[in-house]
């Protein structure tokens, strides 16, 4: 490929201008991109690529969840459909590669098949999926959740968020949930093949260009509450406080020390935590905390949930300790033919890759549990994401848009 | 004492009565008290108490801060006053004994005194402080203060709320802090006595009607802010994670722990936390924590102190972990001899009695600095203060006045 006077491909050059030409769609005041579901910016921001698509000889259709798609008829009799792609939406002040990258890339991939090959034998498309991030709602993945079975349109009407907007009244002022699009549940879908930014430091820590994802962890989440006994600070003894804070220090420093156990494996994380009456001078007489686990193995999370329940009635003494899960989503594994193609793939261009466990969610676990998926990570600087920070080299991204690609190329022509 | 159809005596109902009466001055909509300095209801309290003094043969005064002085002239040539007492403010929504009882004991006690054995030889006065909670102003023992030289009314300039009022400006407001008063700073006084509830559990506990205070406590707080890296919670690998958290459960746990190498005499209160960014699914990056740490010893305060950093040192890893101590209360021994008197009078009466240390913060650690003071306490229901649901029942309070009225008679006459 032609390089310009910055050394730059053309490829690399294009896959720049359009990340950076997308994020003006909800680009906010603090530097960073805020596109949340079916807001103004998010609809600008479909509306900009589905005139892309159009432009490029794609054929655009959105399903009625808002899902917008890009087809590449195939010649071939074959029904099914290779689908490549990502979320349009971001969190609040993000950046501009999270999801926005992959939709970039499946856009940019099938122009350059098309310009290079014609027609494909089996049906490309791309998608612009709807929504992952959950920042505007309190739900995940409705987008590639509605492709998928995992939510369905009326689910809507019972999803409020906390400024008390229903997510069926949003949906609807864009006139979406109407009928007036195709249904989103699909079954014609052969595989899914998403380029994300990694979002973590693993591919920058060990120089590698791709990472291939051989899953995704499974997570379970938590509440722990800690009733005990508000009392002052200078008039209770010692030996008869029941500290609710000392307790929950106890429980948290034992729960992250149980992942040692799984020679570090099991991620254990304490994000939140609220104190009552949270005051220098009083005995806190109730705590509540969070506590997030992640493992490629399920058998790990549960035998997990096992050890803090031990813990806990180790550790409670006459203080009352109740513990709630109330996230429990499995780790889904990835394609190991899709995963073998894009090791080989990366070989033969020289590209370095690795493969890696993913400890992050994706809309890649909602397809990769009916559909063969390829989950593919170029490096994030510093490992930042969710932040306006987020970045990676346009040389790494083309890298990235090179594999991706090849491996439309060899399942689709 | 006569006793009524209730089983109690005539003193007992006057000091329930007179409780009763003074806790409707700022009477709260949600069955407490709320009387903070310099507002309408404190001030309608001290006008009451001024009438009520009046009317007992007492000469009232107002120094300049707004202390209420209620005086009976001593025959002697002796220019040195007894003084008793206590505050008149409260915390927002407190109950109705914690201050307010030593104010109306004093009351009651010159009353009866006075009524029994006419003018005393040493001069008698019963004070109402206008403020020792600090919950309208950022500042402490406004009133015993300003007695001691502790404060000065010129301090009031540098002081503002929250709400943005100026201690000056509302002060002012009600007339005082203009030289219309005598100066508040005394050197006249030859002992001050207290008479409080414990808001502790130490004298229900052991089933004692009075506790004599010997000492009260030192006391030093911290702020211990822990700088790590803030990242997700699962894409960051356990053994490169700097959890601020994490680090701070250690550390607290260590500092509540290092009580029992002072046989649990040390308290230690870790009451207030923030974690930043407080998510589930974030690793905290930044922690700030507070640390309450009492002891009646000053030297193990010091060492404490001393140790705490030890900890630090060796649990901060790479994180950055810094100590800030906001305040520095030395321990306040009360008079030997006036703690001696107490217990023999309490013996004489069969008023069962034990010493203790207070916990909590007095306005007679202001005075014990430079008079012999005195300080008892009659027992808490429950140890529950700073709440509508403090509560002591007549009979106690009675035994407490009892001790009070002996103790100025002896000191007195």
């Amino acid at each position: 490929m032609v390089a310009d006077m910055t050394g730059k491909s053309k490829l690399c050059q294009q896959i720049e201008e359009n990340v950076n030409w997308l994020s003006q769609f909800g680009g906010d005041e603090k530097e960073g991109v805020t596109r949340l579901l079916y807001t103004e910016q998010w609809n600008a921001a479909q509306k900009a690529l589905e005139e892309k698509m159009k432009g490029l000889h794609l054929k655009t259709y959105y399903d009625d969840v808002g899902n917008l798609f890009g087809r590449l008829q195939g010649t071939g009799s074959e029904q099914q459909v290779i689908l490549t792609g990502s979320h349009i939406d971001t969190v609040i002040n993000g950046g501009k590669y999270d999801g926005a990258f992959g939709v970039v890339a499946g856009i940019i991939a099938l122009q350059y098949l098309y310009a290079h090959y014609g027609s494909p034998t089996k049906t490309l498309e791309v998608v612009s999926l709807c929504e992952e991030e959950g920042s505007r709602f309190p739900l995940t993945y409705w987008g590639s959740g509605n492709i998928n079975g995992l939510h369905s349109k009326s689910d809507a009407k019972h999803v409020i968020n906390k400024e008390g907007v229903k997510l069926d009244d949003a949906m609807k002022q864009l006139n979406f949930g109407k009928g007036l699009h195709s249904e989103p549940y699909r079954t014609d879908i052969a595989s899914f093949i998403e380029l994300h930014i990694e979002q973590g430091k693993q591919l920058e820590m060990s120089r590698c260009d791709i990472g291939i994802v051989s899953s995704i962890v499974g997570q379970k989440r938590f509440t722990v509450s800690v009733k005990g006994e508000s009392n002052h600070a200078g008039t209770t003894p010692m030996n008869i406080r029941k500290d609710a804070f000392y307790v929950s220090c106890k429980l948290a420093k034992a729960f992250i020390e149980l992942s040692e156990k799984y020679h570090n494996a099991l991620y254990v994380t304490v994000g939140k935590i609220t104190l009552s009456p949270n005051a220098p001078n009083v005995i806190p007489g109730y705590v509540e905390f969070t506590v997030d686990i992640r493992h490629h193995e399920y058998e790990v999370l549960q035998e997990a949930e096992r050890e803090m329940k031990e813990i806990i009635k180790r550790t409670a003494g006459d203080l009352e300790v109740n513990i709630d899960c109330w996230m429990d989503e499995k780790p889904v594994a990835m394609s190991e033919e899709l995963s073998e193609l894009s090791k080989i793939i990366s070989s033969e261009k020289n590209i370095s890759s690795r493969e890696l466990v993913s400890g992050a969610g994706h809309d890649s676990q909602v397809f990769g549990r009916r559909v063969p998926t390829c989950l593919l990570f170029v490096p994030s600087q510093d490992g930042i994401s969710h932040s306006p920070k987020e970045f990676t080299k346009g040389e790494q991204l083309e890298k990235g848009v090179k594999v991706l690609i090849e491996l439309l190329y060899k399942l689709a022509y």
